[in-house]
């Protein structure tokens, strides 16, 4: 299928994506029958361009790079703003990946919803709509036959939703628990080294894994908003914020960690969500205490990891890159084929 | 879509798939639209009948549970062995679970030839063809318009057949390794606990993980199959049984195990493969001392992982069953839901 891309957005995940588009344009077309032209890129700070007959991306990437505007760009309509490139190109398909708040979700909720409602394909590393309104937002999409992918919200390029999807159709998928915050993990591979909570937050902070303020990570706000995707998306459910109980990684301390050691346990903070019999379901965000023999125990640094409980398999788990800037880009690839091989049917 | 199946052989495997097929009838034409009917049933000690507007698999199932023979179904045709099965029934895929030597491939091997050149598809979980002539069989489905799926050769029920293809699309995939055999596995971590190989072995035998003559185990064989199978269809290479070193656990002593526990570490049987520079693979089976911070050294008893190394995402792993009754006739429903997904398109 052809593919007619416009850019929402063009920081380090778009221009990761771009980078791999580029680089793998002959491999896509000859083993996916994936074509692709991007026709417009709008960045609030970086600027708009439109050609409805596809833009060249080097010269794009080129000029991001050396921080020009993409005004520059010597061909094309300039200044479109987000939503008229959404509504007003000849893009089939939005790539959303804007700047955006997770606790409103705006403006990429905006965004994906009047993509979805002209019936366009979004897909989006956005956590925001998919935490506050994967359901209706999957919804829209169905009923304006379009796609709404969103597999880099959970853990970047590693194709958890995917997995759960496609690759263990067929099972009945009853709960899951993961590792789904890698800075988190990161501090807790460095307490069980020896070194204290503090000098590992900070050894994270310089790494750039944890952020100036640690709270969305270390209280368990990231992994929960995971939780609550996993439980609307995997498990079928409408769990909101709220539904979710939830403890940080605050309060383990260097003894508590060398305890767990010395019994062949290690702490790990975990998400999960088991369906009750009632059909309702229970979710939380907490640290655990897991023995070595659990595949999760053996997930160390910065890396995820996702345990689906199934009906016909039992436990399946999945471990990869949860972060990055090129495997976050890579993930948008991901719903991309995807929707190629949806449609191409 | 509407299949028309037909089981060559029907011992545990098959009988597993069909209480599956039973049991998720209504979910399977909701979910996935996958409408089946057996049409027939050919097993050379339980016998044959054919009808072609398809058989009540309850009452089979009881029939087999009950030692009798399928000739004592009520209607239909009896006594027509495999290959008219195959060749002169109405069935459009064949469920290929015959008992079949893993060396020569046989009887397998045959069928499958048989019923791709007649445009049928075939789903299997015999290694022996695949381990053989899997290029050779895929080329002929190819040529035939047919699919031949055979994801339970490699971790029964746990789909890494097609986590290579689907899940992990748009990655090139450089090489794996994994822990490809359940029985080697639960010994090392008997042997862990504290128990001796042979003590571990008897353990396994008792269990019914290990056959009475454990060679093909023991010694890396079955590990090797799986080896030459992931290297030919996920690599994409041509590889025979010799091209594959191999080492077995049978030297490996509770010493060993204890010295390795003391460094952090532990002892895994390995199936790896790695293409090198020049485009040629190199594969073994061979005992590793993993450090505890791999994926692989948490995989206990009799489970399964395997790590597949992408250019984007770096190392993922899957982990999770690699035997069983149920799991394995599970394997065959993924390659039927694979086919009905390629197919409806």
């Amino acid at each position: 299928m052809q593919f007619k891309l416009a850019f929402i957005g063009f920081g380090v995940v778009g221009q990761g994506l771009t980078e791999i588009l580029l680089e793998k344009k002959d491999m896509l077309a000859e083993k996916y029958n994936f074509h692709w032209t991007v026709v417009a890129v709008s960045d609030i700070m970086k600027g708009s361009v439109y050609d409805k007959n596809g833009l060249d991306m080097k010269k794009i990437l080129s000029l991001v790079k050396e921080g020009k505007k993409l005004e520059e760009y010597p061909t094309g309509i300039k200044g479109m703003n987000s939503l008229a490139t959404i509504k007003e190109t000849n893009a089939d398909t939005i790539i959303e990946v804007t700047f955006t708040d997770v606790k409103t979700g705006e403006p990429a909720l905006t965004h994906i919803k009047v993509a979805l409602s002209a019936g366009k394909n979004v897909v989006s590393t956005n956590k925001g709509p998919v935490v506050k309104q994967s359901v209706e937002l999957l919804k829209l999409a169905e009923e304006n036959n379009a796609h709404y992918g969103f597999e880099g919200v959970v853990m970047a390029g590693t194709p958890v939703l995917n997995l759960a999807k496609y690759t263990l159709a067929g099972n009945k998928i009853t709960g899951f628990k993961g590792i789904l915050n890698g800075t988190t993990n990161y501090i807790l591979t460095r307490m069980e080294d020896g070194m204290s909570y503090d000098d590992a937050l900070q050894k994270a902070q310089e790494l750039g894994y944890a952020e100036a303020d640690p709270t969305g990570d270390v209280e368990g706000l990231d992994a929960l908003g995971k939780v609550v995707i996993l439980s609307n998306v995997v498990l079928g459910k409408n769990l909101g914020w709220k539904d979710v109980e939830r403890k940080g990684i605050t309060e383990i301390t260097i003894d508590d960690v060398k305890k767990a050691k010395a019994e062949g346990k290690r702490w790990k903070l975990i998400g999960s969500a088991e369906v009750q019999p009632d059909g309702s379901v229970k979710a939380k965000v907490w640290p655990e205490k897991l023995p070595l023999s659990d595949p999760l125990a053996g997930v160390c640094e910065a890396i995820n990891a996702l345990t689906f409980n199934t009906d016909e398999l039992g436990p399946v788990t999945i471990v990869g890159p949860g972060a990055g800037r090129r495997e976050t880009g890579f993930s948008l690839l991901v719903d991309l084929l995807n929707i190629n091989q949806e449609m191409s049917g």
